[in-house]
């Protein structure tokens, strides 16, 4: 048994606004041939902030790859701490009782990573297994959770915890010019998130099953150059319309464990953009509302990459859940690869106690009335 | 039950020597101070030839990082499908078996991971999970090889591909002048090694408990710095004295599943450098010969970072041992963090059946009676 507990999601202070992001596009690119296309586009994201880990003007200065990657993991030994003590809280279990650490992050670069730090300064087992991953993007925050719960099956009782740091403020590259990366700019968001799975106890998401599913030939639509000026985010036009492909693989997904996709009562969904959330919802014919929690994610603090699975879960939380309601949750980013998992919710004993959810209800049963359709 | 089968490894057709490798050392660096103990140094660690990836009069020039990268990634699926065709072969598997690809390399970076191509390209199921992992450096040999263990401990009888691919002479650094840059510089080479553990039958290392180590405080001292001009490797004169602090982890492992870590059959050990090997056999008091593939490893091919472990393995399949043989396995790198497991041996039925290793005599049973002291 494997429940991911509550989110610790921190964002940083700086916060630009889109009115501002459409200002910096229009003074930075004001002979565009595409600018209007750009300005639309950025609009129709639906971000109204984001949060940047340094002040805007200072963002858009790049003072070369090696400044950058030193700001990325001063920043990121700065800001973790906070963030890993109140997961651990949450879950109610201390440094001491993680066995590994999955850490995701495609926005620096280091090595040793930045598990070896966080075993060295904030209190791990020097047992700790640490498994870092840099390479799966956004795709990274649904990897985490599905080797997390792999850890668990592997070692019951065990307890791991997972922290992904995305800076995506520290990607940015003046120089790219084309509409993907234009579209970027306004899109990204920075964003540490921190989550325990407990291998025994906790309440959340329980998880049960999970997958992963690369849709073929599609390893150029996201990617990275690797460039002096550091890592090149390259966005294809086509991206946004995945879903029609990954949809099926949460049917089946879903279908194995007995469960239709169509009729979950949670979903946790990666917020790449406002496009693969509608479209999303039609393919898996549930109504919008279903992805409220993503879609809030991304309008307040945009594509935070790996983090926003555990953002929009951390919403769950708040909003709350019956017992034994049940959930998908589902990462996307480059391969292109979906990383996906179903769980039922623990809910707390004392106030939930004896609470259950109509499955036949479905997903209305648990959103709030006035939200309905 | 998880067995790791018989390696796969390839090396690149170019070659320099020992000798090549103290006149390139003596003609670039005719002024250096430390030119005597560098070439001493160098000397020293018993590394006659390496294998590199491009000719040396290439390699010795930096053409960028973003050249280089590129470089990385177009050898690199130049060379792997072989590799990759000859371990599954060895383990008697076809690509649509594998459920899992852990991918091991830090000297070139990708996004998406080099494991999206794989699956397009050499036949992998889509529902393959990838498990990138570039941040462990030379310890990500025994990382693959326990998380690929920890996956058929949670899915039983499923089946891991492993690929190590390190480039290391792409990232020679031509103004790194200190003395540990240019001591790698003429102890690192190139190769690619992959392996399939098998989560039912197969022949090999069949995999008991592992564990990880991280030494406290010494995030410093096997390290990359990010650079416009790429990763730049820092290596402290502190690593090879490591030995006295991780030999007592492996001798909790081994105790842990009531083994002696000092009279065991078969030890893969990183061959790190040549003091590695030398001390860590003083500390677990066995005599040298134990260590004599890792040796053979270094000698031939240098260090070779992660793929280390798995052509000492290879070497060890060439001279076979008896069935139930008792080993041990250790991979170590940047944390600075040893990577182990214990595992024993199942040796082909045909040719081995009804042969067991006499436990108390150790280690010098399987030694050819030529090399025993």
């Amino acid at each position: 048994m494997s429940v991911l507990c509550r989110p610790a999601v921190w964002v940083p202070e700086n916060t630009i606004s889109m009115e501002e992001t459409l200002a910096v596009a229009r003074r930075l690119h004001p002979d565009h041939p595409k600018l209007p296309l750009v300005l639309r586009m950025i609009k129709n994201t639906g971000v109204t902030k984001r949060h940047l880990i340094r002040p805007l003007e200072e963002t858009l200065v790049h003072r070369g790859f090696e400044a950058r990657n030193r700001l990325y993991v001063r920043e990121a030994q700065a800001r973790i701490p906070d963030v890993v003590k109140q997961a651990l809280s949450s879950a109610e279990v201390t440094a001491r009782d993680i066995d590994a650490i999955v850490f995701v992050s495609c926005t620096g670069f280091a090595m040793p990573p930045l598990t070896a730090w966080m075993i060295n300064e904030l209190g791990f087992r020097s047992d700790t297994r640490q498994i870092p991953i840099a390479q799966l993007g956004c795709a990274a925050g649904g990897t985490a959770i599905n080797r997390a719960h792999d850890f668990c099956r592997a070692y019951p009782g065990s307890n791991v915890l997972i922290v992904a740091c995305e800076f995506c403020s520290l990607c940015y590259q003046p120089d790219d010019l084309d509409v993907g990366s234009l579209l970027s700019d306004g899109l990204f968001g920075d964003a540490i998130a921190a989550a325990v799975m407990r291998g025994s106890g906790g309440t959340g998401m329980r998880l049960l099953q999970n997958a992963s599913h690369l849709v073929p030939n599609t390893e150029d639509w996201i990617a990275y150059e690797v460039k002096a000026t550091g890592f090149h985010f390259r966005l294809d036009r086509r991206v946004p319309g995945t879903m029609n492909v990954l949809a099926p693989a949460l049917h089946t997904l879903a279908g194995a464990n007995g469960w239709d996709a169509s009729k979950l009562d949670f979903y946790i969904i990666h917020a790449g953009g406002p496009r693969i959330l509608d479209d999303l919802s039609r393919y898996l014919m549930v109504p919008p509302v279903a992805f409220r929690h993503s879609r809030a994610t991304l309008t307040e603090y945009g594509n935070i990459a790996s983090a926003v699975v555990f953002d929009a879960l951390r919403r769950q939380f708040d909003e709350g859940l019956p017992g034994e309601a049940r959930g998908l949750l589902a990462g996307f980013g480059p391969g292109i690869t979906a990383e996906s998992c179903l769980g039922t919710w623990i809910a707390p004993a004392p106030t939930r106690v004896g609470r259950q959810v109509e499955h036949t209800d479905g997903l209305l049963a648990n959103v709030p009335s006035a939200l309905r359709p």
